[in-house]
């Protein structure tokens, strides 16, 4: 990599400044970045060590995926986000499958699995952050567990639809209603009736150019 | 606490030898000896910060609850284990509640979370068992939440009769629908009607002392 890309990573990782100077090349010496386009694999099935990816440019969702292929959205990470998970091989007792897709054009430092546990398990400052970035991640999937169990679907396709248009930065979402119901580990068929009714209500329009939110205030309502 | 309990306790915590003889006084000066009933409620709500649990007999159960009372439980503890999600006030970025209650006649010991934090910042062999165990009930929790999105009920089910079977030693499963609706996440009808399958199908005997597996065999079918 060049030079202005070892800048970039450095100052996505909170350790570096934590980090001896051999470190720091060691991590460097085995990063690579990878382009992807949208919907492109990047983790998932058997590969269970891609590596620590720091989002340079772009957006990527993990998710988990059934035998049968029925899936649901755990979280996104954008710009200057880290995920350990694809890097499982390396933290203990870790012992569930994620996937993870770029969602539009996306760029990604991936930093050698072995060489970050190396460093993890000599550097406190490299250990501590993982438990963190582990703890955050554990929050984030039981607030999507909570979603799932005790939250009526109305509310949470309101608030996928509000949390999409904002990450689109547009009224008009672009996903099919397979799409949908895989974010929310749902089946087509609900969410389709589920999209009829709030049209119906003179919340959306849904066309073939995809969904369009025509009364945000509304919708919000149901949130 | 009298001298045998001091090493029960140390005897359960895995990082006991890397720990300097200042910091194991501080962790048994500081860890009390509790007695529940069964059902006894011992963490959740308001007090965030019970403390780190280690189960010295009985068994507890780990469950969310929602704001309407509904539950699920993600996890059982039995002897020997420990429970951090009790000390969440120190798990930086641990931004969820769960609850605890016994199942059955249970004592606990309980280590004070500032210590037990203390101690876990200065020594590293405490911080690792952190992330190892934090990691642990992360897969955990994602195996209940795989099963919940993914399998069917009957499956669910079917695996938690046989899992309490072997758990209370017996074939006969004191819980009423209701409870078995709130380890599973469900409601007490869907969890009656499928009883009443599988009573239906010669598997189970229902009556007011419980509900009796009268066919193992088949009811494994089911998993």
């Amino acid at each position: 990599m060049e030079q202005a890309n070892h800048i970039l990573l450095s100052e996505m990782l909170p350790f570096w400044k934590h980090l001896k100077e051999q470190e720091k090349k060691q991590i460097l010496d085995h990063a690579i970045l990878n382009t992807y386009k949208d919907g492109q694999n990047i983790h998932g099935g058997y590969e269970n060590c891609t590596g620590v990816i720091a989002v340079k440019k772009g957006r990527i969702r993990v998710y988990l995926l059934s035998e049968e292929g029925k899936e649901v959205t755990l979280f996104r990470l954008l710009e200057n986000d880290i995920c350990l998970l694809s890097a499982s091989c390396i933290i203990h007792n870790i012992s569930f499958d994620i996937y993870v897709d770029a969602e539009g054009p996306t760029e990604l430092f991936i930093i050698n699995s072995s060489i970050y546990d190396k460093i993890a398990k000599d550097n406190p400052a490299v250990g501590n952050f993982m438990t963190e970035l582990i703890s955050l991640r554990f929050s984030e999937v039981m607030w999507v567990m909570e979603q799932i169990l005790f939250m009526k679907l109305d509310k949470r396709l309101a608030m996928f639809l509000i949390e999409q248009a904002n990450l689109e930065g547009s009224d008009t979402i672009r996903l099919t209603h397979e799409q949908i119901a895989g974010h929310l580990g749902s089946a087509r068929e609900v969410i389709s009736r589920m999209l009829k009714f709030f049209t119906n209500e003179g919340i959306l329009q849904v066309s073939r150019k995809g969904i369009k939110i025509i009364n945000r205030k509304k919708l919000a309502e149901y949130v």
